[in-house]
């Protein structure tokens, strides 16, 4: 019998820039009660890695340009917002009032740039926004080799975020960054029950696992960063978040 | 600390058209060792709710039309399958080589109408597809409602497909179907944890249930049909899988 238990950690502190997300992340484990399993996986809300690179940029120090200035005004935004948003992508993917849907620089298709202003402030700094991390996947590869360091085991590592979709209301947890877990499964060739090839090719267990933890992590996220994940199995091999990216031009929506 | 158990149930017998699902499942906790408790979710593949309702179809009955035939040819597939999923769907959203996304009549924007010819024969009957189930919602609560009966607990009912995305590789789970759980929160006016409002305003949490269950029920999912869900809790009104579905008007992707 398959069984998954996932576990919000809920004793994370609030993380400032240079903390050692890592170690947090085992203190959480051990005020939780878990002992670290080889095999388990951590989900960890982007925002907390963000936050540990010094990902924040104080928009009073932005000039926006005349393209920023010209979307500001079509998507109704902060054009200081806006010209951050265009830095950190490489093209916009679609504008209209309230909405700004980009390719981020790491090819995420995705509302802002992933730039947002919900949490991150400790208390009127409302001009300071936080970036996505850089790398994902390597800091998520970093902190699973620190993760191991502190433990003694290998887990997985999913670095999340919370995306919209196109055609279905509401957001749901997304793998942005990975180590040690098979984020993008191939099922080519694996016979259903009666024989036949699968029709469907891939599965993205890394944003099915990202979408599991998202629902003990809740959306106020740094309420519980970090999500522990017990049972997940398989012998697909490891593949990074960046493998989730359709290349552009296997899309046919854009 | 919040915490979750899904759990795949694996004693499902294959069905038959007019089976009493609700029974197999009950008989499937049984099996499995699990006392069922108000508030518990199952989440249950729709292929075996279609086979339930015998939403079968013989392609050698169906006769294309030339919009079928020009398609076909288009998206390389054979006409009397793509007669069936335009006889299923309201508009062709995007069609290319071996690509027909459509609009089914459920509102879902979807590959194929989900109709697929995997899972679904006993020997070599090859000609025989398997539609989605009808009124999907409607089959939750009625699931529901004989579970209540038969075990005396209120637990939830999602019924689960399988979606491609556009911009992301690989399918995740989705509620096409839900019952006694909220499968869209709206969190407009919650306060992040220094009191501002969230940006973001809708959880799709029928879908993240979906995501998670399909992590334990596998991608042939007959094999393990039903998962059982146990730990979400939310003070959030009840709302059916239908909520999940965007509004063509507000859809800015068709």
């Amino acid at each position: 019998m398959s069984q998954l238990i996932c576990t919000g950690l809920s004793g994370i502190p609030l993380v400032e820039p240079g903390d050692d997300i890592a170690a947090l992340i085992a203190g959480g484990l051990d005020a939780g009660g878990i002992v670290p399993q080889d095999g388990d996986i951590l989900v960890i809300a982007q925002k907390i890695v963000s936050k540990a690179q010094g990902r924040y940029v104080d928009l009073a120090t932005v000039t926006p340009g005349p393209e920023a200035i010209a979307l500001g005004h079509k998507v109704l935004r902060d054009p200081h917002l806006v010209e951050m948003i265009l830095a950190e992508s490489n093209a916009v993917v679609k504008s209209a009032p309230n909405l700004l849907v980009v390719e981020h620089r790491l090819g995420l298709v995705m509302a802002n740039a992933g730039i947002d202003q919900s949490n991150i402030t400790h208390e009127h700094d409302l001009d300071r926004v936080l970036l996505l991390p850089l790398d994902p996947d390597g800091a998520a590869a970093q902190l699973r080799q620190s993760l191991a360091a502190l433990t003694g085991v290998h887990m997985g590592v999913i670095i999340a975020d919370s995306f919209g979709r196109p055609f279905r209301l509401g957001v749901t947890g997304v793998a942005i960054g990975a180590a040690g877990v098979p984020a993008l499964v191939d099922m080519v060739g694996q016979p259903d029950l009666f024989g036949r090839a699968l029709q469907v090719t891939e599965l993205a267990i890394g944003d099915e696992l990202a979408a599991m933890a998202s629902l003990v992590m809740g959306q106020a996220a740094e309420g519980c960063p970090v999500a522990h994940v017990r049972g997940y199995r398989s012998d697909a091999p490891e593949r990074p978040a960046s493998a989730l990216v359709r290349p552009r031009e296997m899309d046919r929506f854009r």
